[in-house]
């Protein structure tokens, strides 16, 4: 049976999402939990909607795990949440249809970053805010995210992988003002790319401080390299808030399209 | 000169406000910074208008000091933000009139109690928002608060201290959801005595999950006696906000009134 679990984390204690021998990390966190409670002789893989790299957080992160028919899934519930540390929260837990597939059923992602830009900060949101030395034009920030939004390569705002594609749908990039001093710029595309989040943050952020006209982060992405100007912002102000899934009569097709897609 | 400062916190790291010998206090992180700073000899000592205990945080904490003449106060402010920890914010530094009193001149202290009781609860917010793990009823808790409003003698919510009083004036004490399972409590008093917060969300939280009828928190408060019933909720709920002061012609007149109010 596959079941679906809903993970929320504080990203700083852990390097990231995906199991590395001898690291902390989120996968291998919950597949340690997992294990132990259905006493398997070996983890169960999980697989997750977005690898968020060391210091992301995550609010609404999916994942998918296989496991033996008949499982108590009540009952692995609590029993996952009193084993699981205190900077993993396991939302829920329930049985998935067989087509769904965390990563490749997914139809949106999407993701908050946090800044304080006013003042010496909020110490009690340190943690997933960042504190940024100088104050920012919102207006600027958007304006530059216009013509980043829909289908294009976003190769510039990437890291590399061998064989994965860098073209994606982005389908919202704004940037607003909460309080007086936290602007949360919001994300969503059908997937990204590594460190893509986190680039476009460094662009509209250079932005927004009047180090270049809203028409340079148009320029960047055009030129599909990376560019040194470009700032890759600190992980801790990054949240995976939430995956979107289709209704599920229409998760195989979504899987099928997305693994096609990504192949190239 | 008399400096005022507003300080912002994460208490998590410190035993409280009140400096002691050998342990990381509030007060004794930013008298070291200001003697560092400053070069002094020794500290100079500084007054806080709510010395909050290990584990409780402050947005809007006020203190005051008294220093030589000619003060570069936009200069110690720079230097002050940089050599504090991280886990201190100083909001502002100013010069104050020479009546104003930290502590006494206060009007008001506003503190706030967050709780989550539905679901797992926010990693991201566990520092300062307690995961509780049962719903509460904020109907019966506004109930439970309202005849605690006004004067009264609060010692069945106060750990007596020698020669202090316990007769407070509650002006507001007010349960509300923030989000679907954020709960924010805001109290509102003239002063408050040594753990009165926490132990007036214990009765609260007790009448929320329907332990007691709304009515039970009146009778602990009439008995003015501590009730083994009344549970102290974690420090790491409970922020200082805010700390109101009146116009600088009635600071003096303020702090004569609440001196002779306090000894009693």
């Amino acid at each position: 049976m596959r079941l679906r679990l809903d993970v929320s984390y504080d990203g700083a204690q852990f390097h990231g999402w995906a199991a590395q021998p001898g690291l902390r990390t989120v996968q291998g966190e919950v597949e340690v939990a997992l294990a132990t409670v259905l006493r398997l002789e070996s983890p169960a893989p999980l697989t997750c909607a977005g690898r968020t790299d060391a210091g992301v957080h995550a609010r609404g992160q999916v994942a998918h795990v296989d496991l033996d028919d008949g499982v108590d899934v009540p009952g692995l519930t609590r029993r996952l949440q009193r084993l699981l540390p205190d900077d993993i929260r396991l939302q829920s837990l329930a049985a998935a249809p067989p087509a769904f597939d965390a990563r490749f059923s997914a139809l949106q992602r999407r993701y908050v970053y946090r800044l304080r830009d006013r003042g010496p900060g909020d110490p009690l949101t340190r943690g997933h805010v960042v504190d940024w030395p100088r104050e920012l034009d919102v207006d600027a920030m958007n304006a530059a995210a216009e013509p980043l939004l829909g289908l294009h390569d976003f190769a510039a705002f990437c890291k590399k992988r061998e064989g994965a594609t860098t073209i994606r749908t982005v389908l919202a990039l704004h940037s607003e003002r909460r309080d007086d001093d936290l602007l949360e710029t919001t994300v969503r595309a059908d997937a990204f790319c590594h460190s893509m989040v986190r680039s476009l943050m460094g662009a509209l952020v250079a932005v927004g401080e009047h180090r270049f006209a809203p028409e340079w982060a148009a320029s960047v992405l055009e030129s599909a390299a990376r560019d040194a100007r470009v700032q890759v912002m600190p992980a801790h102000g990054l949240t995976l808030e939430e995956v979107v899934y289709p209704p599920d009569d229409q998760l195989a097709e979504r899987a099928a399209e997305a693994r096609q897609h990504r192949g190239h």
